[in-house]
């Protein structure tokens, strides 16, 4: 087993890049992290697209000593195995994990963007990681590979850039949010605006953080994260005081349920690290994808020119981004008679099962990339 | 078709009621609401169980025009049938619809309980109600009904007083919350008990409401009323300008999508009636309501003693309180012999099913009422 040979780079890329919204924006850095070598063809790259929350740090353990988001998928010998590959791993324009976003400054002001910071799009941030391939010198990568958010930069390469990936791996994802979905983003933001620290996104300024309004919205997710059943098992209606056998009400609002205690953890944990305003954008950014909406809701027609061959695979608790969502895609793969093999794995854990260390789904993809390897 | 005789009444309460938790609460108000006549052998009363922000007006129109919250089940000719039976609305202890609540005034300080009041339980409400039914003289009900928290309600009067009631209709209802449930009940208390104006409770004596965080509560617990199809059949991804045809995005984060519109108006429309402190308290009465929590969780054992014949009715997209969750209650009456008849409709309205007019539901609360008209 050789090492993972982990090299952070920060890209900067002074061209303005042209948005989705027709506005103009950059210079830009963007930090990217690489693992395993690249060949002399660039033909053996795979790109790893990141979720809400997450960054370019996928795999191994950083200088903080954090391991990297799917660190259990990506390495030396596993599934996605870096002795045969090289995984760039990407923090998208608008995150808070180095890239240029709302916590940046803006170089015209000198202050940071805050509230002026572009809403942005996935085509957008396809196209700067587009540039990031550019500057590698991969012409088409092995395979692009996402969950959740990442699967639908992973399908918009396929769209976009048909000529530039062979393999597209969209796990856990949709080809739009659904009214439900774009409610529980909203419900995020809303606590996030009305949190009178968000200062109208210019709370950096007042050297404050709406970190309230932040933990509320991360609440809202992680319950949509996990599957009702998961939850029933992980907390039950077990109360917080394990020294208290009797296990009797203390009939108030404090902190009562393990659920509650575990929630309120989590809440605090994320608002302590992650941007108020990078919340609000890509919670947006999820709420535009919308692929088929330039074909007037057809997603077979949006799909028509793509050339990638396709793994989609869904988890049957997830009821975020349901198996229903994703049998949308492989149907209109299908319809177009692309090349597309799709797995509906039978996994307790919810929405977050695509980063969780589930064996039948780790074998499918460890199969899917051994085939990639022969085939090549 | 007579006329509904509605008849509003103040019940003064001068005893104090030993509570749940040990403490000791009165004198109180509850506000009650009649329709119908009570026969001279008082046996044809029904009780009427109010969910989370319902009140005592269940049927007719009131002096401010408003329509009462089961207008469509419950009148003269409908199927609670007031030209037959007297049917008891009541606003519960704790609620801010005229019943002592958080608001009201404690006479002992002359200042609103605010967070001083104490905190409540199903059973400590079905206690008062107890009170009411003695205040009419009424021994037995012909039936006590309600959905959701109120179907709660009707299963704690056939556990507490078996021999005061002959049916018991508990309809989108649950023997206990789940995790799942209880984690959104926080999530919706966490941010009415972040916002700055919430004051820890007491912020009626600093002339503010804590609307931000009461709007984005009903939020969350709207998302959690309604179903994913329905959300879908009703909002889908329309934008929110009816005028604009391109149907293009702003790029912003105010209200895009007609979703968040009706959902945003949900929240604003509620945190201008609804008191924040209510919300806490009927959140908590949900999260503690367990009735197998004094028979080490058994289910059976807290439902050997009832007496009542149960009609048990769920909706196949409520993902709130699901189907199974009714089933558990089915099959605890069951496993005691006890006389149980359960439908689930195949209705595409999530949880709110329980308030709407469809015809298969009401369909079969018209012919069990009837059956026990014919019974009688």
């Amino acid at each position: 087993m050789s090492s993972l040979n982990t090299q952070l780079h920060h890209l900067q890329f002074l061209e303005p890049i042209q948005l989705q919204s027709g506005a103009e924006f950059g210079p830009y850095t963007l930090v990217v992290e690489t693992y395993g070598t690249l060949n002399a063809q660039c033909s053996n790259a795979i790109l790893v697209c990141h979720a809400l929350n997450a960054s370019h740090h996928v795999a191994g353990v950083d200088e903080k000593g954090q391991i990297g988001w799917w660190d259990n998928l990506i390495g030396p010998g596993k599934c996605v195995d870096t002795n045969d590959y090289f995984v760039i791993g990407i923090n998208n324009l608008g995150s808070c994990f180095g890239s240029t976003g709302p916590m940046s400054n803006d170089p015209s002001t000198g202050q940071p963007y805050g509230s002026t910071f572009p809403v942005l799009t996935v085509e957008d941030w396809v196209k700067t990681q587009e540039r990031v391939a550019n500057h590698f010198q991969i012409k088409k990568f092995a395979a692009v590979i996402g969950g959740s958010l990442g699967g639908m930069q992973a399908l918009t390469w396929a769209i976009l850039y048909p000529e530039r990936l062979e393999h597209c791996v969209v796990i856990a994802s949709a080809a739009n949010l659904s009214a439900q979905n774009i409610a529980f983003n909203q419900i995020a933001r809303s606590a996030i605006m009305s949190d009178p620290d968000f200062h109208g996104g210019n709370f950096y300024a007042h050297g404050v953080v709406p970190n309230r309004g932040l933990r509320v919205a991360r609440m809202v997710g992680h319950v949509t994260y996990l599957s009702d059943d998961d939850m029933a098992q992980k907390f039950g209606r077990t109360l917080r005081r394990a020294t208290n056998e009797a296990q009797d009400y203390r009939f108030s609002f404090d902190t009562e349920f393990e659920v509650e205690s575990y929630l309120r953890y989590q809440g605090d944990k994320f608002s302590e690290y992650f941007d108020a305003n990078t919340y609000l954008l890509i919670t947006r950014v999820l709420d535009y994808f919308d692929p088929a909406k330039s074909f007037k809701g057809n997603l077979n027609e949006a799909l028509s020119q793509v050339l990638a061959k396709f793994l989609v695979i869904s988890f049957t608790t997830d009821w975020r981004f349901a198996p229903s969502r994703s049998r949308e895609i492989v149907k209109a793969l299908l319809d177009n008679q692309k090349q597309v093999s799709y797995a509906e794995i039978d996994a307790p854990h919810g929405h977050d099962a695509f980063l969780l260390d589930d064996p039948r789904y780790h074998q499918l993809i460890k199969a899917y990339f051994d085939q990639m390897k022969r085939e090549k």
